[in-house]
């Protein structure tokens, strides 16, 4: 680093690269990031503005294409995957669990269901695949307590990238990665305060997140519903339920669409009561209603923020560039928003693995061949990923359709899943080989046009 | 047949086969129905209401998948529709003709195309591949002057299926495949006369059509774009413009949304002026006021009809059938309705002659093997069909994004080119060979189930 935080030492080996990165938050994408940078020699540093990681401990899934894709980036973060408690969809065909599966959440009758292939998921806890992540990093590679409040660029795009923190210390790099999430800071520096596309929006959706002792949920779902994921849908309203905790519990996420704004947009989560849930389903189905009634009296609510409304027109700036929910936050409708930040780290990775090929054959860090690599990334991912967020919208859309609830139109709202199985299969069979050699083409056909 | 209408002689070859269908209207899927039934030698006859074939001159095009299937059911269909001036697009595969090309209303800007591949398209007129169709069918074969008001079905299913025309003659049939088009008669039997399933529904769009002088196109549209397809999108309209007559014209089809009923459903042509048009059009780029305001003082507008609203069940009933439009009617937005009917016919005949085959090896026409061909047929056909007639909606809904009108909210409307993309490729890569295999597997594994 030109001129790291004083406080911090900097004991990280010496790499043949000129070239460093700093990396702005130290969530799953940003530790990915790290992992598959130091494994092609570049000098990274996370700057985190938590003390500590405290990631929330909700699950996180990732599709068995995304897995390969972090076997690409680096092995490493595959095995720190499976080291904390990943749960991989049984490896047995017959198994139901391997399925994703519809309902109609007033009949309770099948609508539908995909067979996500053995081990064609692979959940665990959040907070622990971040700490396995973090155990791959030497310990100077993360700062913590570093809260980003602006980046500065000199006229001259030849100096280095100034960071500021809130705590009036600075650090420097030749290039910033923003990974920091849905309130992303470095979204706000590309985009200006008073631009809407730097904020996730509020979609008119929340969801009551809550969860059911196994034995409980038995006696409402049966025993198969309960302990298997289903997804229950109905006219502006529906609710995933899985098991979690080794079968001891079912996971419930009921989610509402939503008229009004939300009250206090820097507090997502807000307090509720199961009387609010029951009432949002009070015409469902009576093993929905059983089971929501077996919540606890007090619950969360989650507001879902994206950026549909507003989608950032470009993912980089100079020698800046936004990856993962910082560039395109989801509703969580897909279950893929994390599998997209994969892709990005993939994408990225790569191009800063040539980057590195042409400063370590000759001279220092060229400022215009970074943002080069940043040019090339915005325009590999930037549709793909927000494609994403659209699609999100669009199958909570299909979930909620008044159709639902309608016996005679049931039919319409049945073609729907021609749709979600289309956009689902879109999600899972991407093929990151064609996607690393046109990104790799692109970037070589661009550096030949600069010079 | 059993009971032939009296005034009309019986001069069709007698084949092996101890089935006869009737097809209920003579547009182009009944006809290609007809002629894939003749080929494998069923006994078919065709009741068409009109006096003669009088199908509107427009054009119509068939994707170079359609034309493949065309080919499975009887090469002298795609050799018809050649020998009817088929005019595929080019051969070159540098010529821009072979894209599909998107332009924002409002600036001009390029938005995006899609390479419909080497003769990725063959267009025609509809009346003169009607008649190169009717050629290949006996002349006994169409009945004119047939309007279909009823069919009757005995209690006992296995006597002959009685239809009934206006004026009051009769004839009968071991099945009825209804191809009578967005108005189907044999729809509204199936469905009955009150359900709203029964009919097609207005889907609140309505086109402006009418044809431009090629010299006065170029000079409002420039050279390149009045002699190519493009399709220039905006907030509530779109405009299709492309070339015919040999170049020299231009026709236009400009959409607009309607909030309002349109006022007689009977009459879905009505009388419009200029003047309606440019008021439509008023806020757009110079280049589409000038063409429109080339359009003649007086032109027709055209109420878009659909079965979104009230999708039909089923296809099938007994011993009915129906097929094409009859079935699944769809807005133009795809210009893939015509491609749906040929992939339905393909399947039907297909079904009909594992029917036939069952036939001819022992027993007459067993009424339960052909109910079961219309069963599998509906389960084939259904969702896919029914996908489009939704997908030319979603994708109506895309050019008409009020984003598009605002430069600053243009980034999210241009993420929708990546679902239009994979909406076309999903009906341009239709895998017709696997949609045989499962149609001819289950339809033998429900036989099984039947014996």
């Amino acid at each position: 680093m030109a001129s790291p935080k004083p406080e911090r030492k900097e004991a990280q080996a010496e790499t043949h690269s000129a070239m460093d990165i700093a990396i702005v938050g130290g969530g799953i994408v940003g530790l990915m990031l790290t992992v598959g940078l130091l494994r092609i020699g570049v000098r990274v540093k996370v700057y985190e503005q938590a003390r500590s990681f405290r990631e929330i401990g909700a699950g996180i899934a990732f599709t068995s294409n995304a897995i390969r894709c972090m076997d690409l980036i680096d092995p490493s973060i595959v095995s720190a995957l499976r080291s904390s408690g990943s749960i991989p969809t049984s490896r047995d065909p017959d198994d139901p669990n391997d399925y994703l599966r519809w309902v109609d959440g007033y009949s309770q009758r099948a609508l539908y269901r995909i067979n996500a292939g053995v081990s064609g998921f692979e959940g665990c806890r959040r907070d622990q695949f971040l700490e396995s992540l973090a155990e791959l990093i030497p310990v100077d590679g993360i700062a913590f307590q570093s809260r980003l409040v602006d980046i500065i660029q000199q006229t001259d795009l030849k100096a280095p990238v100034q960071l500021i923190f809130a705590d009036g210390t600075t650090a420097s790099a030749d290039a910033v990665v923003g990974c920091d999430g849905i309130k992303s800071q470095v979204r706000r520096v590309i985009h200006g305060n008073d631009s809407p596309a730097s904020y996730a929006h509020y979609s008119h959706t929340f969801a009551f997140r809550g969860l059911v002792p196994m034995e409980q949920a038995i006696i409402a779902l049966g025993e198969y519903k309960a302990k298997n994921q289903h997804m229950h849908v109905g006219p502006g309203a529906h609710l995933l339920h899985y098991p979690v905790a080794n079968n001891t519990m079912v996971n419930v996420a009921a989610f509402v669409r939503d008229t009004n704004d939300w009250p206090d947009e820097n507090q997502i989560v807000a307090p509720a009561t199961r009387r609010e849930v029951q009432e949002a389903y009070r015409d469902w189905a009576p093993c929905l209603r059983d089971l929501v009634s077996l919540l606890p009296e007090n619950l969360d609510k989650w507001a879902l923020y994206d950026t549909w409304d507003f989608p950032a027109a470009r993912f980089n700036k100079d020698k800046l560039c936004l990856v993962g929910d910082a560039a395109h936050a989801s509703t969580p409708h897909h279950g893929a928003g994390a599998c997209m930040g994969v892709e990005d780290v993939l994408c990225l990775v790569r191009l800063i693995e040539e980057v590195n090929s042409i400063v370590v054959i000759g001279k220092a860090a060229d400022s215009k061949v970074i943002m080069l690599a940043f040019e090339t990334f915005n325009t590999m991912r930037r549709t793909r990923t927000q494609w994403l967020v659209d699609s999100s919208r669009r199958v909570c859309d299909l979930y909620h359709l008044r159709e639902w609830g309608d016996r005679e139109l049931w039919t319409k709202a049945e073609v729907c899943f021609e749709e979600i199985r289309d956009r689902t299969l879109k999600i899972w069979h991407f093929d990151y080989e064609a996607m690393l050699k046109e990104t790799t083409r692109n970037f070589r056909e661009a550096l030949v046009r600069l010079s």
